[in-house]
């Protein structure tokens, strides 16, 4: 466990004094976990300890060093170009010291055991897309959350990436078994692709809620496999935990020239896009709260649907439409072994049109839930 | 169940007595299952009752109404325009009322007890490919049948479509044990592209079978997934019943306009579509038939087959032929677990030469038959 | 068994004495295998024992009667067409009788009692790619294996295609159990594509190694579905062996004119290509001898990986590399049921970089071998 980091200052002084590096205009000026410095030194020995981006000379990079004692300052290339060759006061007025590792925590119970876990890192200050929107869909999510009945619950965590999840593990093992799906939100208000990445498992009920409902989505979208790197799947999916914990991003990490860099910022995030994945976030979650297995209660032959008003009466046109499909289909496969979701994925039709099939004929008792599967919320 | 439905006349008379739509010129002019009426009407009301196809204004349409009690008539387009607006007498002289379903079934035994359905639905008056064309199919292959060996039993139903196979599953529970195949056969003479639609289990026998003969055919085909809807595989396929049946057809029911209308007449079937499924069927019986699985006797090393004739004497060419290589094929595979259709799935070999090779090889004390595997008819 | 086949002279001489076809100079003109012939014949009957080349008149074929008495004489079209039609003396000075089937065996032994096998057909004299260039293949694989430290034994066979292999099976029934993995070499000195063949078996190790080493050859190849005909991978493939042995060849057997004619020659082999078959025949076996099972000694999340040195300690940069990238895998799947091969098909990452990453997290007591995996050579 490294020590806590904490900083009032930074900055790097020419000759007449003035701040040409400022850490009070950017805190991404500071290579964050930098040692103190208080030093006078020549331009050609600070250089060792600036980053820049040559390729986009007007922006700041992101850069850390958690586990190298180390300092250094980031800043424009622009900036670096117009320091002349004279002796610099180079100043990192940060602590390293024993301290707390801080994250947040909320659970939103539901009516059973089953928890589901929702979580994004808090660890990158100042980067909008690739922190803070992870964190903005999350709030948003345990919002709506709080006014909908919930079979599941829910818990979600704003931790530090890596150690802040290391420690949520380290010291929660005995909640780990009923984490039965969960989430890693991170990336998610640019404007790339949507992606999802599979938990370890790949074929967990995260995984295939998430691929049922991109695909229905209209929206272009990847499925990824899974990889041991990226965020905090990496923690929640390692083989001593392998919690079925997926991850939802847009552009994956690294993929735009924004990421890491100061270019990452409010305007690079839109509203509308973060609305997308609040969205398929929902309905994820939905499939979640809803898949149950049913049996049906007249299993040899159709019954007549027509005479219950679950189906048109004039017969001799070509094609059932969906609603009676989807009814057709839940009949047919509803042996006590296949649920909602095998059907959805099998008939290839949405799940909330499976669902409501399977509700109305529930309604007209001819499906039984099977016992296993616990009342479903209204979503 | 409903009650049984008689017609002997149905009509609608203009002012001056003239039979502007008449039951007696085509039997698709009443809306199957009609309740009866006798009553003047002006033009506005009875057209509630009217059904045309304004697309195809020559056609007439095909309407039933089963399960709701109601009354109507189909005509073409044209008929409908030149209707004037004056008072009509309606007339249909039909009766509803308790009576009895009948069905044909036609049972050919074979030298097992297990047996193969053929079923057909007969429901549809006046249609010729989407009834008759199935009838006339089963029919065929029921007189060719009858002079073969058979090793396998064959049942042919000729049912109202939906309610007779419903009925005739209700009344022969105890039969369904021994049927280990079966086909549903309808609209198999337009001149559409081959389909086979696979049983709900998807991987049965007949299922590998029909995509063996198709695939080795030389026609244009596709094969379906299973869907519950359809004919009456939805009823041999539901889930209390899931007998593997599957569905040969030509164009899918609904993807062409002459569907379910008087354009669906003898004009629209042609004999050589018919006797290409013909054929085909032939064919896939021929290895449910056939279907066995071999031992080879001398499995260390491949056998001598030059000094037994299996195979030309002078080497050095590049290639086996056809009938060399099903040889080598049920030789390396026949280690008693492999059936013959495993073989020639594996192999890409037609299932005749593969059988060939078997009973040449079988012939020659090379190969021995599992106890399991029943003696084969010659087909 | 046949018979061994022994010949000292053979020639067809025209009426003047000279000998237009001539053993001395190709042993290819003389059928392999033929009865002794010593008598005058007109050209007419003569040519019944002749075979040439029309599409390749400057080409002598490849011709074998091993099975059926018979004589014959292989020759260039050219020489056919200047034949006259004349009397001829035709003298075959060969013997059959009861004698010896040779071949070559070499034992490399090993640290294990674990074999591979590696089989190659030395039966066609003068032919070059087609029997030569697998010979002298797995000679220097013999010479190389020779100086390395080695976990598994390797068995070489030089031996009569079919019946050299059938013969050395029936004789070594015993050994069998031990030969884990194998390989038949032939044909790989030409210029056409890698082929590796499938065993019967289709996913044993040898499949899997093979398939990810041309993967990852950066060489066009193509893989191959296990089939009964071929080389003695036919014999060792045979259900009642069925031992795990694939083929590695460049272009297949049959699908160049050259194939057995005598342009298949020195001219048709080409250093460079035999060294990369040799070069993909060290990196399959390098998967064998290091393959291994280990466990994630800290499967509960990511160990630091950084203050060990086994990872770049400045943090913000988008992407690890591959060496980072392996060690994650190995940690991420080491839950003792994934193979370093495992890890490297799932991870598409090469096997030696997979392998690498193991050793390297082993030394830093990360992982430890499972015990059922035997140390490893350093190859």
């Amino acid at each position: 466990m490294p020590k806590e980091w904490n900083i009032r200052d930074a900055y790097v002084k020419n000759s007449k004094g003035e701040r040409v590096i400022d850490f009070h205009r950017s805190n991404l000026h500071v290579v964050n976990y930098s040692i103190p410095v208080y030093r006078r030194m020549p331009l050609a020995e600070l250089k060792n300890h600036l980053f820049t981006l040559p390729n986009h000379p007007d922006w700041i990079p992101y850069r850390t060093s958690y586990y190298k004692e180390s300092w250094g300052f980031c800043l424009t290339d622009r900036q670096l170009a117009a320091l002349k060759d004279e002796e610099y006061l180079v100043c990192i007025d940060s602590t390293l010291a024993p301290g707390h590792l801080s994250y947040g925590e909320y659970l939103l119970p539901g009516e059973t055991g089953v928890e589901v876990l929702i979580s994004c890192h808090a660890c990158h200050p100042s980067l909008c897309n690739d922190n803070l929107s992870g964190i903005a869909l999350a709030v948003q999510l345990a919002r709506r959350l709080q006014v909908m009945r919930r079979r599941n619950s829910y818990r979600f965590l704003f931790v530090p990436g890596t150690i802040g999840a290391i420690t949520w593990l380290a010291l929660n093992e005995d909640k780990l078994r009923s984490i039965k799906h969960g989430l890693v939100l991170t990336g998610v208000g640019d404007s790339g692709l949507l992606h999802y990445k599979k938990s370890r498992r790949s074929t967990a009920e995260i995984d295939r809620a998430a691929a049922h409902v991109l695909k229905h989505s209209g929206k272009l979208h990847h499925i990824l496999e899974f990889s041991p790197y990226g965020y905090d799947e990496r923690q929640y999916c390692s083989p001593g935990i392998d919690l079925a914990v997926g991850r939802l991003s847009r552009a994956p990490h690294g993929t735009y020239p924004e990421y890491h860099t100061s270019a990452d910022n409010l305007e690079f995030v839109h509203a509308e896009k973060l609305g997308e994945v609040f969205a398929v976030c929902l309905d994820i979650l939905s499939i979640l709260e809803s898949n149950a297995t049913f049996r049906n209660l007249n299993p040899k032959c159709e019954p007549q649907l027509g005479k219950r008003g679950l189906y048109r009466t004039i017969g001799g046109q070509a094609n059932a439409d969906i609603s009676e499909m989807a009814m057709l289909w839940v009949l047919n496969q509803s042996d006590g072994k296949n649920s909602l979701l095998d059907i959805a994925e099998r008939s290839e039709i949405r799940f909330d049109s499976v669902q409501n099939a399977a509700y109305a004929l529930e309604e007209h008792r001819l499906l039984r839930r099977e016992r296993e599967s616990i009342p479903v919320a209204a979503y």
